[in-house]
């Protein structure tokens, strides 16, 4: 089911839920298999049709799972996720078989969206459909993909605008250095 | 001459300049024209040796400047440049021929590194040399470099590690969402 306040983003304001920077939650299914690994290294690439970039290590089953489906979502964790974040982050499921449980990740799926899950708690989520880039993809571990659905938690993003300023505490968005250590996302600065 | 409190940054730790998602300015120069632009979309996508992406659009003069001369500057605005950024960002020098005198950018060099100037009063700056991937660059405007230097105000970042908290007023880094509205880097959140 899907969480409370979960809110369709237009796609044209798509780009807004990661404009800032924030760290995302990359998730992704195939054949049974649900993964969600942690990203500091996502951006959006275009507007209209939104599109993004992340970066996704070999080394991940999350890979496998984008790899074979060709799709994923990114998400974004909020201050509350903080530790659930560094360790998706940390922990592979090759090494962990139970990852997800042991860091209290808790999943759904949107209606209509097929099998890629969602996480709980994120700030903001896009659906995500990967447009095959294999020589990126191979000599950069780097993805591009196409944006198909894009929704939010209309307590922090709503009419298109980030509102963290009246946000219930916890629910700004972490920007991830190193070591454990983010800074989540501070004041509003207007020119 | 650089300003003070410009100290070169190790470049295994150069990506922590750019991990927390900052807006940043791009500086190039080609055959005695420089220019700077703002750009939300620039990411880490590699730590050794340090890599990034950032997305120049076909519009801008500096994205002519770039392909010219195989080379850029990423910068990171700070709070107190929040009007400069939007106006650089805003303004095409091929529309205004004054737009760095107009909004005050004050260039340097960093000794060594050739022509590609830098901006005055950034928290950091990483000298970047594209890697050629003329088929990102002509169907996404997406640039990959590599980092050959960086450096940060030793005031905001030292020893490897952000120090936002201790900082002087309005040195912290900025990232936008849109319609001249920013988010500063907020409060530190350690796991």
């Amino acid at each position: 089911m899907s969480p409370d306040h979960f809110t369709p983003v237009p796609l044209e304001k798509a780009y807004r839920l990661l404009n800032h920077g924030p760290t995302v939650l990359v998730s992704a299914h195939h054949a049974g298999t649900d993964n969600v690994m942690a990203a500091a290294w996502a951006c959006a690439l275009d507007f209209s049709p939104p599109k993004v970039t992340v970066v996704i290590d070999k080394a991940t089953r999350t890979r496998e799972l984008v790899e074979a489906s060709g799709q994923f979502a990114l998400q974004l964790p909020t201050q509350a996720m903080a530790a659930l974040t560094v360790g998706v982050g940390t922990d592979s499921a090759k090494a962990r078989a139970d990852k997800l449980q042991h860091y209290g990740v808790d999943l759904f799926h949107a209606p209509g969206q097929g099998a890629t899950p969602l996480v709980h708690g994120c700030a903001a989520w896009l659906m995500c459909r990967v447009v095959p880039e294999p020589h990126n993809q191979q000599a950069y571990d780097l993805f591009i993909a196409e944006v198909v659905a894009a929704w939010a938690d209309d307590r922090v993003f709503r009419d298109g605008h980030w509102h963290f300023d009246e946000a219930p505490e916890g629910m700004r968005t972490l920007h991830y250095v190193a070591g454990g250590q983010f800074y989540a996302t501070g004041a509003s600065v207007r020119v």
